[in-house]
C-alpha cells in the first residue's frame, strides 16, 4: 500500500474511481455469499463460489486503504455509487445455480475491465494498486468448468444463460451512463486520453469507445462460457 | 501447509474435528455475510462485519486443504455436521444490528475455544493447522467497541442482549450434544486426556469438564462486552 501524503494523485475523479471500486467489491462480495448460501447444489459448489466472495473483499480492503491513505473517508467516497450498484444487483438477481455462475463471471468480468481502463488514466500510485488487484485476479475457472458441463448435458441452456448475460451487461451499461451524468468528473476520467482533458464531443466519443472495448471483452466471457449465439 | 502423507494424523476422529470446524468456518462465513448485508446500519459497519466474515472463510480453507493433505474428502467430512450447524444458526437468527454483533463475537469466541481444545487432542501437524488460525484471530474490538456504544446510551439493552447471548450458548451446547451422541470418536478426541483413550464415565466426565470450560470463556467474553448480569 502506498504511503503518498494525502492529495497526490487524489483529485475527485480519482477519489470517485476508488469509491466506485470499492463499494463494487464490497457489494459483489455481500451478494456473492448470498447465492453461495442459498443456491450452491453441493458443499464444494458453495465453497468455490465462497472462494470468489472472498477474494472480492480482499480487493475491497484494497481500495478502502488506499482512499484512506488519500485521506479521502471511503463511506463517503462509496455513498454516491451505492443506489447505481444495488440497483443493478435487484436487476440482477440470479434465479438458480447457472445464472448464479454467471453473474459471477460476467460480474467480476466486467469489473476487471474497469480496472484496466482506470489503469489508463490514474496517478503512478493509484495504477500499481490496480495492477495488485488485477494481480490476484479471481480464479474462476471453476466457473467456466461447470457452466460447460452444464451445456454439454443440456444445449437448450445456452439461449437461456445467453439472455441472462445480456441482460446483465445491457443493466451495466445503463447504470453506467446514468452514474456518468451524475459524476461527470470520474466520465472524464474514464474516457479522455489524458486526465482533465476532453471536451463535450470528445467525451462522448469517449464514452462510446469505452462502451465498445467493455461490451467487446464480454463477448470474450461469452465465448469462453460456450455462450456465443450462432451467426 | 503440511506435507504429511495421506493418512498421517488421519484418524476419523481428526476427520471429524477438521470436517465440523471447516463447515462452521464455511457457514459462519455466509450467515456473517448475511448479516452484514441485510442488518449493517451504515457501509463502514457492513465493511467490518464483512471483514470478519472473510476471516473466516480464509480460516475454511486452511482447514478444507489440510483435510485434501490428509486424503479426507471435504465434502464428505463435512456434511454429517450440517444440519446442526445449520440449526443452530436456524435458532440464532439475528433480529438486528447488536444482535448480529454479539453473535459475531460469541460465535467466533466459540469456535476459538474449539480450536484450543483440539489443540490438546491431535497430532502435530494438526496442531500447526490450529495455532495458524488462531494466531490470525479475529479482530473484532469493533464489536466490542460498538457493543458497550450502545449499552452506555441505552443500558436497557444489556437485558436483551445477555439473554440473546444466554441462547446462543444453549442452542451451542445442545447442538454439541447431539453431535457428540452422533458421532462418539469425535466427542472422545475433544474430551479425553489422550487421543483414543477413555471409558464411559471417563467420557461424561470430560464433556461436562469440556462444556464447564466453553461456558467459562463465554463468561469472559460477555464481561468484556459488558453484558454480565448484577450478581
Amino acid at each position: 500500500m502506498s504511503d503518498s501524503p494525502a492529495g497526490a494523485g487524489g483529485g475527485t475523479g480519482v477519489v470517485d474511481l476508488l469509491g466506485v471500486l470499492a463499494y463494487a467489491e464490497l457489494t459483489a462480495f455481500l451478494r456473492l455469499a448470498e447465492d453461495a448460501a442459498t443456491l450452491a447444489p453441493s458443499l464444494t459448489d458453495r465453497a468455490a463460489l465462497s472462494g470468489l466472495a472472498a477474494v472480492e473483499y480482499a480487493h475491497f480492503r484494497l481500495l478502502r486503504d488506499r482512499l484512506a491513505s488519500l485521506g479521502a473517508d471511503p463511506e463517503k467516497a462509496m455513498a454516491p455509487f451505492v443506489e447505481a450498484l444495488d440497483d443493478w444487483h435487484a436487476q440482477t438477481r440470479p434465479g438458480d445455480w447457472l445464472e448464479a455462475l454467471v453473474k459471477a463471471y460476467v460480474g467480476t468480468g466486467i469489473a476487471g475491465d474497469f480496472y484496466r481502463e482506470a489503469a489508463r488514466h490514474v496517478d503512478a500510485d493509484t495504477r500499481e494498486l490496480v495492477d495488485e488487484v488485477l494481480a490476484e485476479e479471481v480464479r474462476s475457472e471453476f466457473v467456466v468448468d461447470r457452466v460447460r458441463t452444464a451445456l454439454a448435458g443440456s444445449p437448450q441452456v445456452a439461449g437461456r444463460l445467453a439472455l441472462w448475460a445480456r441482460r446483465m451487461v445491457g443493466e451495466a451499461l445503463s447504470q453506467g451512463n446514468r452514474l456518468a451524468l451524475a459524476r461527470p468528473e470520474l466520465a472524464l476520467l474514464l474516457v479522455s486520453e489524458s486526465a482533465g482533458a476532453g471536451e463535450g464531443d470528445a467525451d462522448l466519443i469517449g464514452i462510446g469507445r469505452l462502451f465498445a472495448r467493455l461490451t467487446e471483452e464480454h463477448g470474450k466471457r461469452m465465448a469462453a462460457l460456450g455462450l456465443v449465439p450462432g451467426p
